[in-house]
């Protein structure tokens, strides 16, 4: 283990970017165009806290690491994100409910992070939480709507659900990284995440998921197939024309 | 214009090597595995095909050039693929009308390739040609079963008509370099097409289309957004690990 914090940089900012790509890939293609825009605005909110991940990371990696180095440069199994936010969006349902999964995990874990011993990983937390907590907000009313919506839109909750209730459990599962523990208790994330998710599953008429296996790898570089497809896209013009500016 | 040879060998290999890799894309995911299997013979074929189109290009174009610095290290602009090739697979019954288009048209190009006065250019269609005797038999069988299949069968197919059809022109409009012509009469690989389309058709109960307006531009390099991202794919490893040998 090199430098935990520095890892734990890299995994906070992975996660971030990952699935601020994968929003992105909604835009121009949301159900209505205010919604449409809604999340490709989470979008560029998540990459911009990587954008401060990042910049932070390579200012404790020194030598000639960039926030475009660590974005661009690193292959599969240096990247450190959730598997979570590598998945296929799947339907509208299933990206909203992966955001406010995701988003959930986030608020909490960023209220501690705003009183972390490490004074840049709490300036980014409390800059990052103001976004957060409209992310929460956007996404947890989605999952009522549709899940206390139609028949059909039900069913499609339930089916997101279910896919995505397996890859929750890395979130509070401390990598090696995490150790130091930077001022957090993810007991506690986990218990206020669980409250949170039990809170609007209910109001959303959706039952939470009796699944107990849970995958786990990302968080110590080991992915699903699909993140190789994702960085071959994000990285292809720098890997093509390397050291490319505007 | 440089070589008109060199631009010729690249818009046929580069045809090949993409319609073999959206092939490949069905490994694993065909309606019966003899047909994966059937479908996966025939990706490896285009690519066998690719190999030996872009070993000439190489040597004509001399210096560091190879087979594998021409397929992975030219940017979407220099990919001279016809349009066809490049679109998504969509369904299996697009797929195989999409092959059997573009399998007819190599076809009867390649029996006129094989009088060529560039002598290795007809060697190498003359050792394509029947590999593409094959491809030819099977597509067809499978848009005359799909066709004259069921009512859901049917519509599918009239749809990827529709879908393909405006692709199919380009094969037919020389691009500059095809100027010289290397032996080959392109409105007689046109009509010959047009004949042995329509006759199986007509056997598939399909209705040819009424569409008269044709996309192109990929024989010129000005290619759909889809071709980006397959030679991001394609080309991540290399990219990624330049010059990496096996």
């Amino acid at each position: 283990m090199h430098d935990p914090l520095l890892h734990y940089c890299l995994f906070l900012a992975d996660s971030a970017l990952i699935l601020g790509h994968r929003n992105s890939e909604w835009c121009g293609h949301g159900p209505v165009l205010e919604q449409d825009i809604a999340l490709t605005n989470i979008a560029l909110d998540l990459i911009g806290q990587a954008r401060n991940l990042y910049q932070y990371a390579a200012s404790i990696q020194g030598g000639d690491a960039t926030e475009d180095t660590l974005a661009y440069l690193r292959d599969e199994r240096a990247y450190k994100n959730c598997l979570l936010v590598e998945l296929p969006n799947g339907h509208w349902g299933q990206t909203v409910l992966r955001q406010f999964f995701f988003s959930t995990y986030q608020y909490y874990l960023f209220q501690q992070l705003i009183n972390s011993t490490d004074v840049q990983l709490a300036a980014i937390a409390e800059k990052s939480l103001k976004e957060v907590t409209y992310h929460v907000r956007w996404s947890s009313e989605w999952v009522i709507r549709l899940g206390d919506g139609t028949e059909e839109s039900k069913q499609k909750m339930e089916e997101a659900v279910d896919n995505l209730w397996s890859y929750t459990g890395e979130l509070f599962v401390p990598a090696a990284y995490e150790t130091p523990g930077f001022g957090v208790d993810l007991n506690v994330v986990q218990m206020q995440w669980q409250q949170k998710v039990a809170a609007i599953l209910d109001e959303a008429t959706l039952a939470l998921s009796q699944q107990g296996w849970m995958q786990k790898g990302g968080k110590e570089g080991a992915h699903t197939e699909h993140l190789g497809y994702i960085l071959a896209e994000m990285q292809s013009l720098q890997r093509t024309y390397p050291g490319a500016r505007w």
